[in-house]
């Protein structure tokens, strides 16, 4: 079951030597595909969000490596490991906020230096690696998650953390895949999450296409609806969670999280430990990508607002540690995150 | 100052034995005004938001009253009261959370009841009365509440509580508009307000208009930027206040009144007194209004998500006045609302 549903949508592929990127810009109305041959389409691909969600930016930077690999080795086949560096740096500014993205770069840059000779198969079997770890990582925090949930909870998510923001099957909507197979989750309530439209352009989207049914609400309908007692639990994704246990994600996250501990409504973090970055102390370091304003003040080319007004547009927030009841990662399930727990849990 | 303000947009205008209304659901691509010369125009321009705003809907109904009081009237000279109660009734039908509808209609009434021959002049000059009324109320409540700020306030507000949503001027915006001419407001930020739009197509509009600088956000992003300490004041308009002072408002008032208190950002509430029922003890029985999900679902004619989505759209919810530091009446200022707070000052 798990494994039929983790294979209906996939935002990042490689095929026939070439990455291949679901245009997340054009959904739900149009489902194409782009391919990625080099570095400068894979940035801008990245810092357009043509391909969004912490887990796929990783992946897609790791494949993006390969390409690097690929051109630079071609360039020069004793000195293409020096001509690489600049390319990777250049990648790990694609955007500011995952944490995946330099962690995938990371782990490439070290199977980069543990090459000799031809280095091609062996760091295409790098990325390859990350991509498969992602998939298992989800489906295993999908069961993780699912199993800590009470029978037909009623649920509400924010963003895209489904198969369309990871290697595949989801973070967040792994567990709700899982939840929904397992009789765990009776209903599931999505944010529409503006400026982008995550949750009604993507969320709705994918979760449609499991034939998982899906009730879209303005985000500013969360607590109202928290008062009419309509979910049990929040589960969101995360873009990186620093060492205390805060949690940056999509913007309005927070917002959630004040209003579920007000309203004792549950709340769950889903991400894999490549989120977790231990060399940031809080969340107050975390850097909040700030994205342009004609995302909040225009949408299909039509003007919201008169022209001259002008707009913020914070797309990431950072929810504190306390306000967690349960960050699930591929390693484990840590209640109540604090000092030291996420620690405890990479030193398992 | 404040007069010149005063008169730059007017939502519902009485002119040449017309009722004139701005179609608010074309703003801000078109300045459109429509004639409305019967009941039925009336309440399809209410219930579909041609005009929309507690206090605009009541001067709207007290003017759709004439036009009813003159077709009854030309109907039939002896029997034309009779007639009109059922018109009243039906008017009344047409939204059903902001109470100025009901309040402006049994005033209205009143002065029916009290006519005898000719009631075209007398009804008239009731409807009249509140229209100047409310412009005298937001005025009044302007001044009352700028002189309750801090200087150089930075303040967040939701929806259009503004010249567009009364008879002119504006109850949150009043403030803002009276706060700004005396130092008191140095920013203003408006939430967006999915999925209707208000904050960024009526808020913005209208202070643009004014000379008064806007920043939009998206609804999601307030709590992340009261974290980052920029707004001193919510401040917003109300569509009804229970007996004991809980507070319906635009969907998405409530998360900001959690959001402010567990912030320390103080909570404005600005309304006229004909917006309070006493009649209803508690904010749990104010009718929240259902709007269609399309209004969620679509935007300027494009799907936002894939056919077969659902959506929840109530349009209003309710802040316990527990959450709210100061209401704002024309009869004066009731500090952090409880029980009988309201009736002593309807009393005074």
């Amino acid at each position: 079951m798990t494994k039929q549903i983790e294979h209906k949508v996939k935002a990042v592929v490689w095929r026939n030597d070439e990455l291949v990127l679901l245009d997340q810009r054009l959904l739900p109305e149009k489902e194409q595909y782009v391919e990625i041959r080099s570095l400068e389409q894979a940035i801008e691909a990245i810092s357009s969000m043509l391909v969004r969600g912490a887990p796929a930016i990783g992946v897609t930077a790791a494949y993006t490596t390969v390409l690097a690999t690929q051109a630079r080795y071609a360039e020069n086949r004793s000195g293409w490991k020096g001509l690489i560096e600049a390319d990777l740096e250049k990648l790990a500014l694609a955007r500011p906020t995952a944490v995946n993205l330099t962690w995938a770069i990371d782990r490439m840059r070290r199977c980069i230096e543990r090459t000799s000779g031809d280095p091609r198969a062996i760091v295409l079997e790098e990325a390859k690696s990350i991509h498969a770890e992602d998939i298992a990582a989800n489906v295993h925090m999908g069961s993780l998650g699912a199993q800590y949930l009470q029978q037909s909870s009623r649920v509400l998510t924010h963003c895209n953390a489904g198969a369309l923001a990871t290697g595949g099957y989801g973070t967040a909507l792994g567990v709700v895949r899982a939840g929904f197979t397992a009789g765990k989750v009776a209903s599931v309530y999505a944010d529409e999450t503006r400026p982008w439209l995550q949750g009604a352009r993507l969320t709705a989207w994918e979760l449609n296409k499991d034939g998982i049914p899906v009730t879209l609400i303005p985000d500013s309908a969360a607590a109202h609806l928290m008062k009419q007692k309509c979910f049990d639990w929040v589960i969101v994704g995360a873009d990186r969670i620093a060492a205390n246990g805060d949690v940056a994600n999509k913007i309005g996250t927070y917002s959630l999280a004040v209003n579920a501990r007000h309203h004792g409504v549950r709340f769950m973090v889903v991400a894999p430990t490549s989120t977790i970055d231990m060399t940031i102390p809080s969340g107050e370091q975390i850097p909040i990508e700030i994205r342009d304003a004609s995302e909040v003040l225009t949408m299909a080319g039509v003007n919201l607002s008169p022209l001259g007004v002008s707009a913020v547009n914070p797309v990431f927030d950072v929810t504190p540690a306390e306000l967690i009841d349960v960050i699930v990662t591929e390693k484990g399930i840590v209640e109540r995150p604090q000092k030291g727990s996420l620690e405890r849990l990479l030193n398992r």
